[in-house]
């Protein structure tokens, strides 16, 4: 752990790997990480709504409005 | 996938093309995206109100503020 | 369409026509368009406040502030 | 209507006169413009709250802060 | 009424005085005003909660963050 | 009272002595105030959280988001 | 404690141990502290989200958002 670590490393090391982002409204989207900005703006690719582990629809490719995420975790 | 990838070059590759938006309030509208900015307010055209893949009405050109959006989805 | 749309040119063009405003707390507000700025704050004159069609009460002059709108969409 | 009008146009012509002011939590209240400013703080003087057309308490002077203001509308 | 009137006028005029102060929460304070900032945040000295005009707590001196305001009233 | 008085100066007098602070959620925490900033993030030593006057549980130290406070107050 | 103490002091010496995270949606997350920046986002390793002292599921590495956060408190 550097001294120096940012909040973004976490995200940058997530580009292109699953990741799943869950949001205020309490929905839980997975999906492969594309792109993020520092309002913490996202777009996930292959993007699905999930529930207990449940795909509850597909959604593809989705922009994530940052204000609406509460936190994004890289899945194993 | 672009070291360089920002989530705007999903709303720029999206223009034109019919997108689902999900606003905070749990509503969804589907429409051809026109045009956007970097609050992610946005212009639909031939803007449809849907539920569960019904369409509840019809609203023609709309400007949505983007702090309601939750996210936004080209359809395929 | 141009490439260079942006989301205030819908409103510019509704300046003077009669928009459907939809508001954060769930009210729906008619009246025509006179001016806006880019917080999305309008001015409305001959507003309505409109129910499933029906006029709740009658507005006129309506200073309406950007954060609480969702969407404008200019009727037909 | 000028091609240059602003929002803000309105509520400098209400100055000194009645309005109507609703805000986020449902209340209404009625009194003389007094001042505001670009974030919609307003104050007004004797004000009233207001439910129905009944005034439910007399409130003189008083500053509302701007984020929590839905319309304001001048009373004929 | 000047011209130039601004809100925060009525806030300088009401320092020293008791002040009767709304918040989002649907509490209600009054206090002395001691002093306010652009954000309307605000010091009160011999401050209590009240409801229905019952002193429901005393709060003493007390800071309170302007998001939380929704109105600030002098009391006579 | 200073004519040129400011919020922060209630906060600045508070420092090592035990506050009362009230956050958004409805919570009560006490504790000694540490430091503060211009956001109203403030960090305590010996945090309790309290209902009703009874400690529900000891936080130790603990920074808190300013955004999530409604008040503080220095407790006698 | 020093007279210029800052609350992001208590972050920077909380790096690399584990903290309690908790959000405004009432969850409460553990784990140890990587990163952190102005906004309070912060990144966590071996995150659990707890209930009663319960881990409820494990989390791994997480990036939470800082406007979601209610408070942040070094464990022992």
């Amino acid at each position: 752990m550097s001294e120096n670590a940012r909040p973004l490393d976490l995200l940058n090391s997530a580009k292109g790997k699953v990741v799943l982002v869950e949001l205020k409204n309490g929905h839980a989207i997975t999906g492969k990480l594309i792109a993020f900005d520092v309002h913490i703006n996202i777009t996930l690719e292959s993007a699905e709504e999930k529930r207990d582990g449940e795909t509850l629809r597909k959604l593809g490719n989705v922009f994530i409005r940052g204000d609406t995420i509460v936190m994004i975790s890289p899945t194993i």
